[in-house]
């Protein structure tokens, strides 16, 4: 009875929609206030007594989980006997306090487990020194010497990395209080834990209380702590906000900081250091109040969560949208902890092939379970797919279009970024893409210019030239218009808008998605249609068609740059080259940063670049609608060029990294339509001494659609060799569509459709 | 009988000193005529009957030799139906005809070997077809449209690589020869074979008669041919050289070619490309004429040169010495036969992991002699070790000097090149050195600037910019005098003079060599001294000791480059930064190639920079001989400054890859030492997201010699985070020396000592 009732409680929380949530979720919080009794008694923090059971028996006996038990024990066996180091916090990120305190972390929850698993007092032993050392020092902490300007810690330079050491050193905590004497728990819980919670939630209500990865961290170490301690009031908190009312906490960050599809609005960096907290406390819950069923919660929201960070990832890296440090991969240990508990929830055996690059067991109930799946050979390939994820909370504020071509590890991928802002760690980047091919890079996204951790990189901070160049829109792979940014800069007015998705087709050969975008610029509207193509005679190439809509007759300078990566090889355009010194291209707006190499006109109908990476070639195609006739009455105004450029103007310290970029400029135009092509051509094989199709096959490409003279139809005509020919067809209609061309009849049925013209 | 006086006759040859070297050899050139009776008959050129049988019952058995064989045969299926495709030649090296005609020779060889292995008559039957097309073709070939200057070729641009077409060609020819009539033989040995050994032989006696690869090429492949087609004066003149003399020939090849430590003097990259006709025509000689000993001649100088080859590698890529494509390494087809034939003579155990890594096992008796052993799991680590690789015809023209660390797969290894010249694809670096950690180029050589095989980029040829840029002396790590190249950038003069190496000592923590060089410039003399450490305190660092010695009062600019490799994170030195506009470094020489990006001189005593490759720093620390005080009166009137560069200028179709140096200079300076560290640093781990040691720990470096105050010794110290420090101690004389230090008394027995200074 109690049971059923309390599920009715959650999910109508779940359900309560805009207008009456607030009120819905004050009621509900105050009635699980009542409702919900602390459980835990006896049991550990993330696991039950069976599992501790298993554990213990697993260390005897052969396989992935004992490896990882051996391994650990040698390592902290070796640090039992080291002097305390806890020393007096003084050092920003990266700094040797810093990373001091989240060393101790580390090896107290590492020696807590061990002691779980041995029952060897000595492990205990050193836990219990190490928090003594924190319990003398913290009471008399002042904030950090170095605090960061919003919300300072006192171990650490932000609050922050202070709930992540509570997230962990409870933990710790849980594993050896059972054999703690009274004293001694007084002596923890009074001096280091309680103040510390304190200070991370009612004296930082704002922190606490945000529907931010901020605000899960602070909310997951205080439930955390919460159910260590047996304060079922701290739970509550946790949950719901610290009134309890449900504005914040824990639950509203489940409903409101993913998406439908388990989208993180910040993206997949931000989403898996996000995920750390939810799936912890989501477990921590689990464990010892399982009539919650948080897992299920918001249709498996956070099973969800957890999977599309999966997803958004290529050859084991997250795809470097946002504020991004470009080396963070699946092998994270956020998402170590995330896919073997969603492997214990949902048995799915895909999970396993990402547990196994992780190659990172842990020593938990969890991590037990997905070793010995693996010891079973129940692995099975994770099944990356195209997808879309919807932003925004209800998953219409835009969307993540991700097309794969295959499921190999380095096969085609091509990302589509029609997002939301995605907060303050957003970019100016609407309608950018992103490709991927055998394992790299192709096409890219700078990421955050910042280097984590690294002192003498501006302490390890996010560097000043991330918001002079990697956030600005010419960073990324998308229009420029006037040489200005997406609103101007302005992250406060990117967050009221988003692109609309128009519409998304993912089939075996095309995969191909259009959004538009009103307001990234007052007087231009944009609209961008991405298409990855697989031919079954063997062609890939990615189709780009980007229209530009002036809603004022004001001419305009368009930009679309190309950040490529590779060694360029070969351009049909003469360029014009600065040889015996170089310029930046401008003077703001992320163009400072950019070196002018070269530039050039051609005559040709098509600007093309090819380069080189690793050995395959990549050719990209624009039509050149300066070399347009009279079709276009006002296309003569217009010109166009190609600017090669490379990074590093304005940047005295170096902390940028030179990447270059191809950019297709159109000036003095009004509306526009950029048509583009990526062909992947070619092997380059130095092994062997063998060179194949080093030059685009691509001969020709052409909006037909005046051809077509079908006012419904969109069409698009793309040639290879002079002869096999294919156009896409896009139908602006639900109707079916008949025409004739080159002496063939086509039906089209469907929004998106690739067709083979001879 | 016959068989001793034989052998007499080889061993006169290669015992024959100097004085009379040339007319011995033309003696016992033609009592070898005489005396070799051509033995091949029902035998293959490069396997023996037994070796064939074996081969045909690892086909129907289990192991990597079968593998190979069905994977091959399933390629080679799929080719007999398609149409013959022999073009008229038209394209140069890249071109769809050139790649055709290589293709066409690897296509017969494969098929060839299917037949011998399975006697299925269509692959007989299908190199048979090929080999008319070619012969109905061949007689009427004009040379080729594309020739290149020095020796054109007909079915391809240059005659080289119609050598390397007979030598594959008449291998597949081998292969079938037994079941072709009398009539078919002639059709193919008259119209293709005789003329092309004919012109490959008589018609271009100066590529024949020549010392060099493209004489190996020519005489492997007409010697095969003489073999093959039964022609033992064809094999002779291979030998010997076209008048049979000795004055040129295969057997002259080996005696000069190689060092005696089997040292290629182009470098590893050409030594590898030289490698295959030797490696295959002495497989030819030992099967065909095994009373030769080729493998024995001149102490086994072929093992020692596939060896060296090998050797001359790290990460599995050869150094990128001289005119070096950079993505070259261990598994090219050349060494892929080297190493089998290799193993098959020497039973090393260590080249079975060589072979493993190459995962290219050869249809042929010595690919399954390997592929056997690996199925026996007979491999043990390849014994990669730190060597002196002396070069020249005594091996005393210099030295190429190798120092690894260990034998991990990415360990530290430094490479100081005191080589000789290296002829024309040699490069103006005397002294320069290469760094390598963790599986990365750290300090790095540019290599050739060169895009093999593709097209766009001038043929595939080597590019303007390799004599601009990559083969000039500021493209290198090392001494630049008054912004000159050595030897003025002339080949001619650069092959007179080499490199003396002083001494070399290869021990567990130190490896150390130091050589001098004189005659790079016409009034500077210079000496290097070159040292890995590895202290037992876990000290990794380079020492480097650059002593200029001038031979007049002139003043000049010495620049000392450091190519480096990674990501700029920090320097000591305020650089002075050229943010709005930069301009190329010089006029000629390299520099012209150069962008100044920054420049700065420091009053600290030492010019720190520190980079970040992967997740390692690395710090290049040098004293500032401007901040000296009044030990050196001439110091004072020295300027010193760090130049921060960048490769792109005047480079107007982006032929060079866009990498960076640091640059030491001294202006204003007569006699100097430049003394240097590389330091080896910390640990960036962006996935568990903690930062170690990322500053330099040096703090200390000097040259002390005047402090210890023994003319016998030079002494510098090095010395870590204001305590561990250590000194280098070269001793001048061949007698034991004793000095106090610190109150330390130390005896000094050795040539160079590492020594705990406190």
């Amino acid at each position: 009875m109690k049971f059923i009732k309390q599920r009715f409680a959650i999910k109508c929380c779940a359900r309560g929609i805009a207008s009456i949530f607030l009120l819905l979720l004050a009621v509900c919080g105050q009635a699980q206030a009542h409702q919900h009794q602390h459980k835990h008694n006896n049991k550990y923090l993330l696991e039950t007594h069976d599992q501790v059971e298993q554990m213990r028996a697993a260390i005897m006996a052969k396989g992935r989980f004992a490896d990882k038990f051996n391994q650990q024990k040698t390592y902290i066996d070796a640090k039992l006997m080291a002097p305390l180091n806890v020393p007096l916090p003084a050092d920003a990120g990266g700094g040797y306090t810093h990373e001091v305190h989240k060393k101790n972390y580390a090896d107290m929850l590492t020696a807590g487990r061990i002691f779980v698993l041995t029952q060897e007092p000595k492990y205990a032993q050193y836990v219990k020194r190490v928090l003594f050392a924190y319990a003398d020092m913290y009471p008399s902490l002042p904030l950090h010497p170095k605090q960061k300007e919003q919300s300072p810690g006192k171990l650490f330079w932000q609050s922050l990395n202070e709930a992540v050491w509570l997230v962990y050193s409870i933990q710790a905590y849980d594993s050896i209080k059972g054999v703690l004497s009274d004293q001694e728990k007084m002596r923890i819980e009074s001096n280091l834990f309680e103040p510390m919670v304190d200070y991370l939630s009612e004296q930082s209500p704002q922190t606490f209380n945000k529907i931010h990865n901020h605000g899960t961290w602070a909310t997951a170490a205080v439930g955390m702590a919460g159910y260590v301690m047996d304060k079922p009031d701290w739970v509550e908190k946790s949950l719901y906000g610290l009134d309890k009312s449900g504005t914040g906490g824990f639950m509203r960050q489940l409903d409101e900081l993913f998406s439908p599809q388990g989208y993180y609005n910040e993206g997949p960096y931000y989403q898996r250091y996000a995920l750390m907290p939810f799936v912890l406390f989501a477990k921590a819950i689990e464990v010892n109040q399982p009539e919650r069923e948080i897992f299920k919660h918001r249709d498996n929201i956070l099973i969800k969560a957890i999977n599309t960070t999966v997803q958004l990832s290529y050859n084991g890296l997250f795809f470097a949208i946002n504020d991004a440090i470009k080396d963070k991969g699946i092998d994270t240990v956020e998402l170590v902890h995330g896919v073997a508990i969603a492997y214990g929830i949902t048995q799915e055996t895909g999970l396993l092939s990402i547990v196994e690059k992780q190659n990172n067991i842990l020593l938990t109930g969890y991590g037990l379970e997905v070793a010995n799946a693996l010891d079973a050979n129940k692995k099975t390939a994770y099944p990356f797919a195209s997808m879309s994820f919807g932003d925004g909370l209800k998953g219409d504020e835009g969307a993540l279009l991700v097309f794969r071509q295959n499921q190999a590890d380095d096969h085609q991928t091509l990302v589509f970024k029609a997002t939301s802002q995605g907060l303050g760690h957003g970019h100016f980047d609407k309608l950018q893409w992103m490709f991927y091919n055998k394992g790299q890079e192709i096409v890219s996204d700078y990421g955050a210019a910042r280097f984590l951790n690294i002192e003498a990189k501006y302490g390890g901070h996010y560097l000043p030239e991330n918001n002079t160049y990697a956030k600005q829109t010419v960073a990324h792979n998308t229009l420029v218009v006037d040489q200005m940014s997406h609103f101007n800069g302005s992250t406060a007015k990117g967050n009221k808008y988003h692109p609309q998705v128009l519409f998304t087709q993912l089939d075996e050969h095309l995969n191909i998605s259009s959004a538009s975008m009103q307001n990234a610029y007052d007087d231009i509207n944009f609209t961008r249609t991405q298409a990855l193509v697989n031919t079954p005679e063997g062609k890939v190439f990615v189709l780009d068609i980007l229209d530009v809509d002036a809603l004022t007759n004001t001419k305009h300078v368009y930009d679309l740059p190309v950040h490529f990566n590779g060694q360029f090889i070969d351009s049909n355009v003469v360029l014009d080259s600065y040889t015996q010194q170089q310029r930046a291209l401008g003077d703001n707006n992320g163009y400072q940063h950019l070196w002018l190499q070269s530039k050039g006109a051609t005559t040709d109908d098509l600007v093309k670049v090819t380069w080189l990476k690793d050995r395959t070639f990549y050719t990209h195609t624009t039509v050149n609608s300066a070399a347009k006739t009279a079709t276009n009455s006002s296309a003569n105004t217009q010109d166009q060029s190609l600017l090669m450029t490379r990074i590093g103007a304005n940047d005295p310290n170096f902390n940028l990294i030179a990447n270059q970029a191809l950019i297709n400029r159109v000036s003095g135009a009004n509306d526009h339509q950029f048509l583009s092509v990526l062909e992947v051509h070619g092997e380059y094989n130095p092994t062997q001494e063998f060179t194949l199709n080093s030059h685009s096959q691509l001969t020709s490409l052409a909006n037909i659609s005046d051809v077509i003279g079908l006012p419904n139809l969109n069409v698009f005509s793309v040639q290879f060799d002079g002869e096999l020919e294919y156009l896409l067809v896009i139908n602006k209609t639900d109707s079916q569509v008949t025409f004739d061309y080159k002496q063939k009849k086509h039906v089209i049925t469907r929004k998106a459709t690739l067709l083979r013209a001879n």
